[in-house]
């Protein structure tokens, strides 16, 4: 089996290294912008060798930002490999894969701090979620495969459609992206922002990781799935002000009981996810 | 000098503990409500004794609940020693302390995470921030040598007023905590919730992990902060509404700004914190 990684980075290589140790691929080619990024790739033994395009591989992974994707489409449109993806954002990228023959669009929910090749890991997928959002006109063929090797690298595959995976990582993953740049973009508009930053704490620390995550791809994400992310926006408004309501009001146990209940069920979420 | 500390807990406990390994302290007095805390205390070397009230102690710590304050503070009406406490709002404790003789009121900017005396640890306010407030009425000599005790402890110690601690806290504290809470709760409360949930990455783990913590203490400092957190509510949804805008419009220069403008913030913070 020959696989091609179009852009070999943080999941594009880890996605390369896993389905090597698992003796899933017997070649990986990598394509890509950076020469540096590609030959460090094929130092650490992610690839074998470097190519221009994805030649006559049998499957092909595009792992890179969306905004590459129709030109990279362009360049597959006549490949008769099995394709899929790593992109954030599915209803998007569904729509512009549609001309592809084999196309199985997928999202690996992994961690993105990190980036390049430098960064890719066998073990990064293990345990981690990975949806595939099959289309009707999807080869069911393709879809087994591309899940199969998604479960070499040790992932829990689900799939649903498009739309409901956008649905669920407007919800979950998106929202709390915009929030944290909110807040840190709040507090460091400030007259006193350097005073209020000298006085965060560790809480402040967590809550705003994610504002440290990269501001072009997140910028893709949220206009790909503005029309979702703007619902969501809108239903946590609605929670911000019924907690405006009780703090008006001075409402103490119906605080108390919001928190405990919101921590209550994050602790059931930990001990069910670890 | 000798030493009662009142809550031995997580806070309490450590700032003993930092002080018996600075020499600064002879001896410690434990007080407080669980019996079973107190002795594992003791066995911890924590406090060198246990006692029902804090005696004849030079400087006394109020390590409690907030909610605990009128009734200890009651029981030091008399009292000649310097009293400081660790509360997380200031505006009322300095109010409830006023007929106190000797009252420093302080705020140790550290995690509570864990809790009791089995968490306390020598080393908690090492590089962690405490900040005090005295007013015009309190005592310049207490005020230095609860200074001290703290820098002891390897703790920066800033000085200012109640209002302006509660309102930096509430920016960098309060806020972050309640839209925690609120973004668990609103997942929490949905028909999909388990979905949602089960789709939930690192990112919301870091996010919404002050939304693990202590519900009643949550409650009293919301409560206590009320106008201020209020205030920085409407704020915050100012800048929601901003970036619901951007989306609306699918200002993608827009919001790549606002992200990268935070981003690079809350990089700036990290460098200058560590």
């Amino acid at each position: 089996m020959k696989l091609a990684v179009i852009g070999v980075g943080l999941i594009g290589g880890s996605f390369a290294l896993a389905l090597k140790k698992a003796k899933a691929v017997s070649h990986v080619v990598g394509v890509g912008r950076s020469a540096a990024n590609l030959e460090l790739a094929q130092e650490r033994g992610i690839v074998d060798s470097i190519a221009n395009d994805a030649g006559d591989a049998d499957v092909v992974l595009v792992a890179a930002p969306v905004g590459q994707y129709p030109r990279i489409f362009a360049s597959l449109a006549s490949s008769k490999a099995i394709i899929t993806d790593a992109g954030s954002t599915k209803r998007d990228v569904v729509a512009l894969g549609r001309h592809l023959r084999r196309f199985v669009p997928g999202h690996p929910i992994a961690g993105a701090e990190k980036s390049g090749a430098a960064a890719a890991s066998a073990d990064l997928f293990r345990d981690r979620r990975v949806v595939l959002t099959p289309t009707k006109e999807s080869d069911g063929d393709a879809v087994s495969k591309v899940e199969g090797l998604w479960k070499a690298c040790g992932a829990r595959v689900s799939r649903m459609t498009a739309e409901e995976h956008d649905q669920v990582l407007a919800a979950v993953s998106h929202l709390p992206h915009l929030l944290a740049y909110g807040l840190v973009h709040e507090v460091a508009t400030r007259a006193n922002s350097e005073q209020l930053f000298s006085f965060a704490a560790g809480g402040f620390r967590d809550f705003t990781r994610i504002a440290s995550s990269h501001p072009e791809m997140w910028r893709d994400i949220c206009i790909a799935n503005r029309d979702l992310l703007l619902s969501e926006l809108k239903k946590y408004r609605g929670k911000v002000e019924a907690m405006e309501r009780l703090l008006q009001a001075g409402d103490a146990a119906g605080l108390e009981k919001l928190f405990a209940e919101a921590r209550e069920a994050r602790e059931r979420w930990l001990k069910s996810s670890s």
